[in-house]
C-alpha cells in the first residue's frame, strides 16, 4: 500500500488471505515518496517467488500502475477513497485507465477484500487446494443470505 | 462478450491471447438475452478446464459480474463504451463495483488487448514460459517507445 | 433485494403497498451470492401469480436487471446508496442502462416508496379499486403540502 | 413526446408497440411550450381509456414528471439525448430524480424501444395474450444472440 | 418553494429581500403535488403584480421550468440539496437545462440568497432607490473582506 | 462576450433581441486577457444607461462572474462549450456557483437565445410592452408545437 | 486567498512555506467582492518583488485566473471544497480550466500544503539553497513512510 | 511526453517555448513503457541543468507524478485526451490530485501551449528579459482580442 493512512482497508486484504490460508507479505511502498523501494519492490517481485501483487493507493494513485510497469506478474489495483479526495473518482480512474500493454485488475473503490479474493482465485485456477476454498468461501457467503431471508421469513430480521 | 456488436472490440484479446500462444475460445453470451446459456458456461468452466475468463459487456454491463457469481475463476471484465452509453460510465462502475465477495478484475473502457495481457499474466504467474512471453511482449512496447524518441530526436517524428 | 442492509431502505416499498392494500412478498435474493436461488425466483414468478417485481440493490446493482432477463412481468429497480458506493451513481447506472430488450423500471436513488407506488399504479391500470387508492393517496400529499403551505402563511412554519 | 425533434427516437416505441399489437396513440406536448395541452392531456387519460403513458423528452425534461403529478396511471420516461444536452445526464436526472409520491419508470437513454417493452409487459401483468408475446419477443431476441453466436463459431461473424 | 422541507434554504432569499427593503409574498407550491395550484400562481403572477419570481427545488426539480412556462416574468431557480439528491446535480440540471424559449435565471446550489439579491437586481435595473440599495449592499461585502484582511495582517484572524 | 470564437452562439442573443425589438450592444471583452477593458466596461455600465448584461464565455468563464462582481445590474451568463472543454462542466460551474452576494443568472450550455429572452422578460418586468412581445413569442412557441403535432397526427411528420 | 473562511486551508501553505524559510506575506482579497484591491494587487506584484503568487478559493473560483491575466509571474491555483460546493468540481475546473495564453499552476483540491512546496520548487529552480531544503523535506516524507513500514513490519502499526 | 501519439498536441508547447527563445528538450519517456528510462531521465534533471519540466500524458497519466517524484525541480502536467479516455477526466484526475509533498503543475485539458507558458513564467520570474517576453506575449494576446471587437463593431467579423 501507499501509505500508512491505508493500513485500515488495506487490512482486509491481509485477513481474507490469512482466512483463505495463501501466504503473503504487506509493505507500505509510496510511487511518490518511495520511488527507488518501489522500483527495487516491484522488479525484484518474479525472483523473490511473488505470484500475484496486490497494490491500494488513494487520490492520483500510481502505485499500482507502476508496479505493473515493473513486473510481468498480475498487479491487482485498489482505489482508496481518502481525504480530499475527489469523491474517489480520482484514485478509480487513476488506476483503472491503464494504457495497452499494461493492465492492472481494478477492483470496487476500498474493496482490499475483494483483492484478496481476486488473489486467491488467480492462485487457484492453476491450485485445486485454493480454489476449493475459493469456493468454499463463496459457499459461506450463499449460507449467510439464505439466513438473512430466514430471518426476515420469520420476522426475526 | 454479450453481443455481437462487441466483436470488434473484443477482438484485441482475442489477436494478444494468440500473439501469445495462449489457447483460448471466444463466445457470445448475453447475461440479458440468454441467461440459461450464461448460467451453463459460467457454471461449468472449471470443469471445462478454463483458467481464465474475459467478459465483455457495454451499458448495464452484467455479464461480467454474474459470469464471476458463478464461477471460482477469476474473472475479467472489459467495459465497452457501446452506443447510447452515458460516455462509457455505465459500463465502468457496472463491472467495477462489485460487492463483497465476488470480484471483477475490471480494465479500462474498450481495453481488450489489456484483458487478454491480464489472462495471460495470471496464467504466466504459474508458467514460466508464458511468464516470459509476457516479459518479451512488454519489452517490445519498451523497444517501439525508444524507437518513436530516436525518430523525435532525429527529426523523423 | 440483494441484501440485508437493504432492509432499511426496501421497507418503505413494504409499508406503501400495506397502506394501499396491496398484497406482496419480501425476500433476500442476491444476484451475485445466491444467483441459483434468483434463476428460480424470477423464473417461476409468473405461474406464482406475481404481477410486478420491485428488486433493489447498491454498488453493481444486478439483481433488477437479471431478475427482468428471467421473466417477461415488469420489474422495478431501486438503486439503493450503499457504502463504498461512488456516491450511488454505480447502482443508478447499473440499473438504468439496460440493452434493448430488456428493461427496468428504475425509480429514484433509495427510493423504495416510489417503487411501492409504481408497484399499485402498474396493478391500478387494470383494477379500478387500487387506481383510485393510488388517486386518494396523492389527494393526501397535496393536503399535506397546503397545510404547510397555510401553515406558512398564518406564521406557524 | 416533448418536441417535434424527439421523434426519430420516439418512433421506436411506436414501432415495438405495433410489433406486440398494442394499440397507442402518439402526440407531440410539450410541458414548456403548451403547458395547457399537456394539462389536459394527462388529466384526462384515465377517463380517455389509457392505461400506460410514454413520455419522453431531452434536457431539463419535465414532461414525464408533470405528466405523473396529473394521472394516477403509471408513467414512463424516455430521458433523451438532445443537442446542447450535457451527455444526457440532465435529461436522465430531470426524469429519474423524482420526489416521494409521484414515480416515474425511468428507462435508459435514448431507449424508446425499451419503453415500449415496458408498457407492454405492464399490460401483459393483465393479459396472458400480451404477456405471451412479450415471451416471444424475448425468445426471438434469444435466437439473434445464438445465431451471432453460431456465425462466429463457424467463422462468418 | 415545492416542499415545506425547502425553507430552511429559501428562507435566506426572504431575509435578503428584506433587508433590501423590497416587498415579496412567500409560498410552497409543489409542481408535482399541486400542480393545479401551481399552473394558478404562475399564470395569475402578471395580473397580480409580480415582477420576479424565485422558485426552489430540489432532485427532479421542475417548479422553477414549470412556472417559467407559465409566465413571461422573469423566473429565478433555487437548485436546493435536497436528502437523497444524487449531490445536488439532479436539482442543478433540472433546473438550468431549460430549453429554447424558456429560461430560468439559475443560481447556484442552495444559493437562496444571491436569489433575492438577483431579484432585487433585476428590480434595481428600473428603480435607482432599489438599484443604490444593492450597490450599498455590496459595498458592505467588500467591507467585511476587508476588514477580514485587516484581522489577519494584526494577527486576530 | 470573452473570444471571437463564441461569436457563432453568442449572435443568437442578438438575434432574439433585435426580434423583440430590444435595443442591444454586442463586444468582445476577455476577462483574462483584456482585464482593463472587462473593468472598465462592467463599471461604466450603469452610468451608460444599461439595463442588463449579458456574458457568454467557455472553459474557466470568469466574465460573466467578474462582470456581476463590478457592477449592479443584473448579469445573465451563458455557459459554451469550447473546445478542449470538459464536456461542458467547466463552464457551467465556472458561472453558476457564484458565491454569496455576487450572484450570476445562469442559462442552460450554448443558450444565448434564451439569454436574450430573459434579458427581455426581465426589461418586460417593468415595460408592459416589452412584456407583451415576449408572450406573444411564447405564443408563437406553442403554436409550432401545435403544428408539429398536427403534421405527426395527419402523418406528414 | 478569497475569503476569510479559507484560512484554515491556505494555513497550509504559510507553514509550509515557513518552514522552508522562504519569505512570504499573506492576504484576503476576493476577486468578486473586492475586485478593484485584487487588481491593484495583481498588477503591482512584480514591482513590489513577487516572484509566485499563490491563490486559493472555492466554488465559482475566479481569483487565480483574474490573477493570472493580470501578472506575468507564475500562479499557483488551490481550489477550496467550500461548503455548498458540488464535492468541489466546481473549484477544481474553475481554476484549471484556463484559456490558452493565461495558465493557472492547479493542484490538488484542498492542497495549500503542496502549494507552498511547488513555490519552493519555483524559487529553488533558480537557487540551490532553496532547492536542497526542497529535497531534503522529500528526503523527510521518504523517511517517514519507511518508518511506517518498519512499524507494520514488527508490528508495531 | 509519454506517447509518440502525443506528440501533435505536446508539440504546441515546444512551439510557445521556441517564439519566447527559451531553450528546451523534447523527449518521448513512457512512466509505464520504460519506467526506467523515466527514472534515469527525472534523477538526471537537476544535474543536467533543467530548470523545469512539462510532462504531458493520458489515461491513467502517471508520467508528471512520477517525475515529481523524483526531482525536485517544479514540473508541470498536461492531461491529454486519449483515444478511450473517459472524456479526459482520467489524465485530468491522475495528473492533478497528487499526494501531499509532491505537488505537479497542473494545467488544462491538452493545454501544452500553456504549459510552454507557465515554464517562462517561472523562468521569468528570475529573469527580467524572460518576464518581459511573457509580458509582451500577453499584451500580443489582448491586441488580438481588441482587434476582434474592432472587426464587430466595424462589421467585418
Amino acid at each position: 500500500m501507499g501509505s500508512q493512512s491505508d493500513l485500515a482497508i488495506m487490512n482486509e486484504a491481509a485477513k481474507i488471505l490469512e482466512s483463505l490460508a495463501i501466504p503473503y507479505e504487506i509493505s507500505i511502498v509510496s510511487a511518490h515518496r518511495t520511488p527507488d523501494k518501489m522500483f527495487d519492490y516491484a522488479s525484484s517481485a518474479v525472483s523473490r517467488g511473488l505470484k500475484v501483487i496486490i497494490a491500494g493507493a488513494g487520490g492520483a494513485a500510481h502505485l499500482p500502475g507502476m508496479t505493473a510497469s515493473l513486473t510481468p506478474l498480475p498487479v491487482i489495483g485498489v482505489p482508496i477513497k481518502s481525504s480530499n479526495s475527489i469523491d474517489g473518482w480520482d484514485s478509480v480512474l487513476s488506476i483503472l485507465q491503464m494504457p495497452n500493454g499494461v493492465p492492472v485488475a481494478t477492483v470496487a473503490l476500498n474493496a482490499a477484500q475483494n483483492a484478496g479474493i481476486l488473489a486467491a482465485q488467480i492462485i487457484g485456477a492453476f491450485d485445486a487446494e485454493v480454489l476449493k476454498r475459493v469456493a468454499d468461501f463463496k459457499e459461506k457467503l450463499k449460507e449467510k443470505v439464505e439466513k438473512g431471508n430466514s430471518d426476515l421469513q420469520s420476522g426475526k430480521a
